[in-house]
């Protein structure tokens, strides 16, 4: 099951359009809060159909509770680096107030100098995890959807801090479809890739990541629990603005695309002036 | 005005005793999510009046959607390890899964060896603070309250990572009152104090802040949005366990009294044999 948010309700996408659900949910977030999966909305009943373009998408989990990163998760990555494979997953918290709902404009701040993407599959957690096996780990996922995981290289380099280079407003594009685990053609071979102004500068599968989500998951549970719709960003392969010494600039388009995800497209502001505080903030996910 | 919540819904405390408040707001955290503060709450009306030993007080916040902290944020911690005052807060994010409730019995981990406690005062963001003056942040504050930011220390020690030493399942009891800034005493030297088993272990004021919470929270709304029901965990004065050479064990009583809110009191569990997985987990928080 395919399952997007739009400011018309929750929908599931069938035969290429949106069917809205008659369910009271206001988002995938809620479902899973309750539900611990997302199970209930296969049954519900369809409203009425939409296409694709019309449905407004809005953010799929509303404001997660949790999102979690890895650092350094793609052998691809390492190699464009030069860096060796770490032995423990790099993890850390961004903001959630950085989640920004799907086609938004994200503002990058005055102060940010190298702002950058990073394409990544991003995991959605159904059901609590804690001390939990590889094994437990794809039972308990309600979904997969897509997530750039933006990086201030600069902020990240003076601070040492992910907490502080991620979580600038909007910085956490998160979605706009979830596609459920059974729907998934290879849960173990997941395309990620990433598009900057048309060009592919991302292109690689979760099978190159140094922990699969299995792998990752349960590593990250021996340390903290996690809830229904937290959100796992699994990492980003070679490719990023890093990688290329070009980073992001105003007007610049970034499409992200996971399998059997709907594409992820945010499109770049950078004010010339210095008067956008509070006055051209990305719209937050409420 | 000091506010609880109950598990029979929202109170003030009033005399000593706790009015119990018609209101359908299930906690703290869902009023300032919709109303940006706590001042819908002066005037409820009062359903009944309970004594605060007979009130079952709960998370006050329910589970946050952000737990900031600082590393290293009283002039006497700074005194105690040696170490020179930092010129920029060291910030972190711990998951808000790891927030219990007031009076929890915590479970440590048979993996963690050394498990410590740190007193600190607690900021509820009421208002939404973005690249925000110092002016500007107490008008934006809800109110303060209690914490126990627990660390493994030893697992700091091994990854470097505040999220990961400080998410474990329970590891920021929270609460349990909430003081509004216009009820604090003196805004600028709020006392935080912690008792283990009786000896009183840390004394100091918010005075011997290196970045007093005006200042800290203004540096962090340059980073991210401080959203309505946000916490920011101010930092912990000298005489934690670290200081001390002595972790946390078995049977600990962990008592935090920060002025003008209800003292926070955390019970240590540490089972002796590796068969809690699952069985013996701290209480979450819904």
């Amino acid at each position: 099951m395919r399952v997007v948010t739009t400011d018309a309700g929750l929908g599931r996408i069938e035969d290429g359009a949106v069917a809205l659900l008659n369910t009271a949910f206001p988002h995938v977030g809620a479902v899973l809060e309750q539900e611990g999966s997302l199970r209930c909305l296969a049954s519900c009943a369809v409203r009425r159909r939409i296409s694709i373009d019309e449905a407004a998408l809005v953010a799929p989990l509303g404001r997660p509770r949790a999102v979690w990163g890895v650092g350094l998760n793609y052998v691809s990555k390492a190699a464009r680096t030069g860096r060796g494979l770490p032995e423990q997953p790099i993890l850390y918290l961004a903001a959630s107030s950085g989640v920004s709902v799907p086609g938004a404009q994200v503002v990058i701040p005055q102060a940010v100098t190298e702002p950058d993407y990073e394409g990544e599959i991003a995991v959605v957690v159904g059901r609590r995890l804690y001390q939990a096996t590889e094994a437990e780990v794809w039972p308990a996922v309600a979904g997969i959807t897509a997530a750039n995981d933006m990086t201030a290289r600069d902020v990240m380099r003076t601070t040492g801090t992910p907490a502080l280079a991620k979580s600038y407003p909007g910085f956490t594009p998160l979605g706009p479809s979830i596609c459920t685990p059974d729907d998934l053609e290879d849960c173990h071979g997941i395309g990620v890739r990433t598009w900057v102004n048309g060009e592919l500068v991302q292109d690689d599968t979760s099978a190159g990541m140094i922990f699969p989500v299995a792998d990752l998951l349960s590593r990250l549970s021996w340390f903290a629990v996690l809830e229904p719709g937290d959100v796992v960003l699994t990492g980003t392969p070679a490719g990023t603005g890093q990688d290329r010494a070009c980073f992001l600039a105003d007007g610049d388009e970034v499409r992200i695309e996971v399998d059997d995800v709907l594409p992820l497209v945010t499109r770049i502001v950078r004010p010339a002036d210095a008067a956008q505080r509070d006055h051209r903030l990305t719209e937050p996910v409420s």
